[in-house]
C-alpha cells in the first residue's frame, strides 16, 4: 500500500475564518481524506508540528509527499527541506501544489526563482490537457473548469518540464503551464497550480482525480539506488597513462 | 562584440607542475587565448582574486562565462554564487566544464547531487555526437578522440537535459552524457565533460571548437526581461468574487 | 547570405477578394518581402509551380523553407513531399505556418494526426513567452495581442515539442501551444501558429519579428553529415562470436 | 488484464537453424512466454498470417502490442502499417524491438530516417541505466552486460526521445540510445535496442524484465479521447469579426 504523507503549512486555517469555514480540517485534512478514501496509507504533517512533523521516521515511511505552504515558506527550516531534497534524490515522490511554487523544497530543486504573475479576483479558470496518453490524465475530461480561482501568469520561471500535463486559460487574459513534471535523481515531481485557500478547489472532484494519479504516478521505482564515485574499469585500459 | 569571462580556480597550476607545462598561463589563459582568436572580448576571473574576480562591473559585462573549478568548489563564496545565479536567470550563458559539475553554481541550477562515478586512469575517450542539427555541433566530425582522459560514468546525477548533444565512450566501459544543453530564466546553461587539469585536453582543436561553438549559442536573448507578481486583468472579469 | 524560399497554396488569394485585399502579392509576396528587408537573400514558391516551385536546384539552394497551406494540402504532390522532407534531414530549416499542421510535410515530419479544434469568430488572441531565454523570442515584449484570428485549440496532436516558446490564449476559452520547435535528422522545425488568411496577421510587426528570429534559428549547421550503415569496429573486439 | 499482442516477422526463424535453435518457437514465442508468466494475457501474431494476425479485432483488443522484424519490414502492407497507426494514437502501446527500428510502422512514427551505424561482430554490449527514477527500470541493476550482441551506434536519426532511458556501450567503440520513449496521440512507444536473433538476448532475464516494465508502463490511459474540428466558443465573444 502506497505511504502518503500531506504536508500542509496550516496557518490560513487559523486565521480566516473564510478558510476554516472551507477546511474545517485544514487543507491537509480534506486532501488525505480522499486520498485515504483511494486507499493510500495516508497520514498529514503541519509546519508547527516539532521538526514539522517530518522527521526522518515519517520521511523514510513516506512514498510520496504531498505540499502545500503559502505565508510561511520562510519558517520552514533549512535543515528540513535538505531532508526531504535527499529523500526525494533518494526515490521519494512530491506533489507540490499552488502556492508552494515559491517553497524552499520546490526552488531547491528547479535551480530557478520560481516567479510568476498572480491576481486574486476570483475568476474562472480552465485546465486543458495537453498530454492525453500521461497516466495523471486518466478519468478526466478535456479540461477542469474551476469557477473561482486566483489567476497565475506566465513567465512561470521554472525549467522546461520534463512534460507538460496540464494549461490553464485565465478569464483575466493569462495563460500558465499548470501541471510539470520533473524527474531529480531517483525521484520523481508534480506541479499543480490550482487550489487558492479561500476557493474550495481541492473539493473539486476533478482536481482531486489529478492529486490522486499524481500520487501513482510518483511512487518510488524498486532498484538498487545508483553508485557514485571512484569507479574500477569493467574492461582492461591499455593504453592508460 | 561578445563579452566572455573565463573563471578558473587555479589551483592545480599552482601546486602541480604537470599542470603547468601543460598549461603555462593557467587553464583560463588556454581557454582565454582560443576564445580571443575566435575574436570575443575575452577576460579571465580567478579564485584568489577580490571577489573570486567576478564583481558587480565584471558581472554586468559579461554575456557567457565559463567555468573551470575542481579542488576548492567549498572556497568560493556563497553571495558571489547567489549573484552569478541572478546573472544566468538574468539572461547570462554559463558554460561549466568538466569537474565544474560539482560547483556550487552548477549544482544549485540543476537542484540535484550532480554526482557521478569517476577513474582517473588516462584511458581513451570518444565523444560521439548525437544531436547533429544542433549549433553546438558546427563544423564537429562524428566523434571527438581524446587519447587520454579521467573518466566519468552514468549514473550521472543530472536533471534531463534539455537536449543532450555528446554521449562518451570510455576504455574501460562507461558511457556518459557528456554535453548537455539547460535553459534557466533567461539564461543558458551548457555543461561540457573533457577536461581533467593533467591532460593537454584544452589544446585539442576539436574541444576548443565546442567552446566556441557553445560560447556563440549562449549568448543572451535581447528584449526585456519578464514581469512578475501582481498584475492587472487584461480582460473583463465578469463573475470574480 | 542566408538563402530562403517561401512556399505558399497561393489559392486563397485568387478566389477572395478579402484574402487579395490584405495580401495584393499573395501571402508568401508579405513574408517575403520582411524577409528581403531583414536582409535574406529569399524567393517564393507556390503550388501551381512546375514541382509546386520546388524543383531539386530551388531545395538544394534553400537554407530554411517557409511553408502555408490550407486548401489544398492534398494537391502537394507525395514526391515533391518526400524531396523537401529529405532536404529537411539533410539539414534545411523549416518554418510551418497556422494552417500549415495539417500540409503532408509537417504531418510525416510528426508523426501524429497534427490534429485540432478551431473557429473562425475573429476572435482575440494573445501569444504568450513562455521561453524568454530562446532566441525565437528576441525583441519580443511579454506577449503577442492579435485583435482578430481563428481560434485553433488544445488537444494538438502533435509529438511534446523540443521547445515550447508561445501558448496562445483565445478569448472564446481555449489555449494552444503556438510556437514548437523540433530536430529531425540534421534540420530544425519550427511550427508558429497565427496567420489565418482573412486576417492582416502577416503584416503585424510582431509576428513578422518571430518568423525572422525563427529563419535565423532554423538555419543549417556546418558539417559532415553522420554515415550511416556497416561500420569497422574503432577498437579491437576481443570475444566476439 | 492487460492484454498484449507480441508481434514478429517470424522468417530468419524459418530459414537459419541457428535462430530456430535459440528461440524454437520464435523470437514471438519466447517474448510471449515470459509475457505470460508474468500475468499479461499475451498472444502472439507473424508475418504470413492473414493481414499478418493484425485484424481488428486482434488490434482492438490489444492494450500493447510488441514488434520485432528486421529482413521483410517491406513486406508489411500499408494499410495495417495504417492501421496500427491509428491504434497507437488511440492509445495502445508500442514497443519496438532492436532491428524494428527499420519497420515502417516505426518510421512512420517518428518522422525520420531511423537509420544508425551497425556491425555483426558477436560484441559485448553494456546497456547503462541513465535514468534511475523510470518505471521501465524497476528491479535493474546500474547496468545490463550482454556478452554477444550486434552493434547499433549514433548517430542513430531518431527523434531527440522524451525520456532517454538506456544508453550502450560497446566493446568496438560506439554508443547507442539504447532505451527511448515517446508519446503519439494517446499512445505511449518504447524503443529498446538489444535482441540480435543470431544470439539468445530474449532468454536473458533482465532483458526480459526491461519489456515486462515497458508493456505496464505503455498500457492505454482509460478516458475519453480529445474531441477535434470545429468547436463552439466556450466564453463570449466581443468584438469578434
Amino acid at each position: 500500500m502506497l505511504k502518503v504523507t500531506v504536508w500542509n503549512e496550516n496557518r490560513h486555517e487559523q486565521k480566516n475564518p473564510v478558510v476554516r469555514d472551507i477546511y474545517p480540517q485544514g487543507i491537509h485534512g480534506t486532501i488525505a481524506d480522499f486520498l485515504k478514501t483511494e486507499g493510500f496509507d495516508t497520514r498529514t504533517a503541519t509546519l508547527d508540528e516539532p521538526e514539522h512533523g517530518l522527521t526522518d521516521d515519517v520521511l523514510n515511511n513516506t512514498d510520496v509527499l504531498v505540499w502545500w505552504g503559502h505565508l510561511a515558506h520562510s519558517e520552514v527550516k533549512d535543515e528540513i527541506v535538505q531532508k526531504v531534497k535527499e529523500r526525494v534524490l533518494d526515490g521519494m515522490g512530491l506533489i507540490v501544489l499552488h502556492s508552494g511554487h515559491f517553497s524552499k523544497i520546490f526552488k531547491t530543486l528547479m535551480g530557478t526563482s520560481c516567479d510568476l504573475k498572480w491576481r486574486e479576483a476570483g475568476e474562472k479558470e480552465r485546465i486543458w490537457v495537453v498530454s492525453p496518453s500521461h497516466p495523471i490524465t486518466e478519468g478526466l475530461p478535456e479540461y477542469i473548469e474551476i469557477e473561482n480561482e486566483e489567476m497565475y501568469g506566465e513567465h512561470f520561471d521554472i525549467p522546461q518540464p520534463d512534460e507538460l500535463i496540464f494549461m490553464s486559460w485565465f478569464e483575466g487574459g493569462e495563460v500558465f503551464r499548470s501541471g510539470c513534471t520533473y524527474k531529480r535523481g531517483n525521484g520523481k515531481v508534480f506541479y499543480f497550480r490550482p487550489g487558492h485557500e479561500t476557493y474550495p478547489t481541492y473539493h473539486h472532484k476533478q482536481v482531486q482525480r489529478v492529486i490522486i494519479n499524481a500520487v501513482k504516478w510518483a511512487k518510488p521505482v524498486k532498484r538498487e539506488r545508483p553508485v557514485y564515485g571512484n569507479a574500477k574499469p569493467l574492461e582492461e585500459i591499455k593504453g592508460g597513462k
